[in-house]
């Protein structure tokens, strides 16, 4: 069956994202080390991250949120507001950032609007990845935006379901073999693997899980189109 | 044109959510007023609320994030960390809440699910919001959820469009003639105005801005099905 809709995945798969995490992550370290300069940071904030993903899903507001956390309990409760309000402030910084699409991004989805329907699928914060979205200066080559809290099987076949696409003509473009492969291949659709430089430990699987057949491992963005072409 | 598709709004017209955020915030005057007596608190945290609005849209995760920010500016930068930990836990509180719903509506959303495709339209926290009609237990009753992050006409026509739904066979029933009812109307839809007894100030519109004709406002959720009976 010919492809006829391309999802794409927004976070450093069109967008540098990570990237903006890891900056602020090295803010917050340094300014925590002036409190406890012995202070394991990083896998302190990891693990409060990861115990708030239950109850605040993805996102730049709940990283904030586990950013005060952290630095409260790291600093046994020592840390000054004035330095809390630096951290809220980060946050906001993040969210009012320019999106910053990766290279070869603007062309690549151009081309490929031209020739299937783009649905724009991430997880997260649907303010937020709305308003990257809408200053990315892509948002009139997609047909549709998809947010959902978790890139499961189950909120996938949603998306087809709900706008009448068989899982045969659709194939998922993203960088993470967690949220845009596996789930995808689940459903017989096909999937394309463009990796981005770093990966959140929280997004990374043993290649091993993966099948097969029925996915494709591309360097650029850029290759996509004339991949789908020779399907 | 018959109705066959009924919108419903989630906050304050199928569960509790204002009274939520109005005791936390009670609890966080009687916490500031220790450090600061006088302090107003509440129109300080409706500002902040307001200007932050842009920034972080609707939603929980904003809220605890607005209240801190309060709670430093209020203090002048006094209060203690484990205070702020507090407020943390209120926010953590406010999402882990079960799902109270409001009198009478599991039945008169099973009554209306006999007869109408049911579309849960809400807008805030996209993780929050999936959560809380998860703990509702009425998620079966419901063809499909929307969460936007704005409900404007546009939202709506875009549902609407999404979803192959003519304006003419859609109704919308919530308790924001701001969000449910004026933008219903603007496409031509009908609405049905059903109010809860608070109100967040930024929800209110004057009546005069409505339309006379297009709406129907209801005492309780339970009569929905008998008005929508006689259209």
């Amino acid at each position: 069956m010919p492809i006829t809709v391309v999802g794409l995945d927004g976070d450093d798969t069109l967008w540098h994202n990570e990237t903006r995490f890891i900056l602020t992550q090295e803010e917050l370290r340094e300014l925590l080390h002036r409190h406890v300069p012995e202070a394991d940071v990083d896998s302190h904030l990891a693990g409060v991250e990861m115990h708030n993903l239950g109850v605040y899903g993805y996102g730049v507001k709940a990283f904030t949120l586990s950013m005060i956390e952290t630095a409260i309990q790291v600093t046994e409760g020592r840390i000054p507001a004035a330095d809390l309000e630096v951290i809220l402030g980060w946050g906001k910084r993040m969210l009012n950032e320019p999106t910053e699409l990766l290279n070869g991004v603007e062309p690549a989805v151009r081309e490929l609007s031209e020739r299937y329907d783009l649905l724009l699928i991430t997880k997260g914060d649907l303010f937020d990845q709305e308003s990257k979205l809408a200053r990315s200066g892509l948002a009139d080559l997609f047909l549709g935006v998809e947010v959902v809290s978790e890139k499961s099987a189950g909120a996938y076949r949603g998306i087809l379901a709900r706008r009448g696409i068989k899982a045969g003509e659709f194939v998922m473009v993203g960088n993470s073999l967690r949220s845009d492969i596996l789930p995808v291949l689940e459903l017989g659709a096909r999937a394309v693997h463009v990796p981005y430089h770093v990966t959140w430990h929280h997004e990374q699987v043993p290649e091993e899980s993966l099948p097969d057949t029925g996915w494709y491992r591309l360097e650029r963005i850029g290759e996509v189109s004339r991949l789908l072409a020779e399907l």
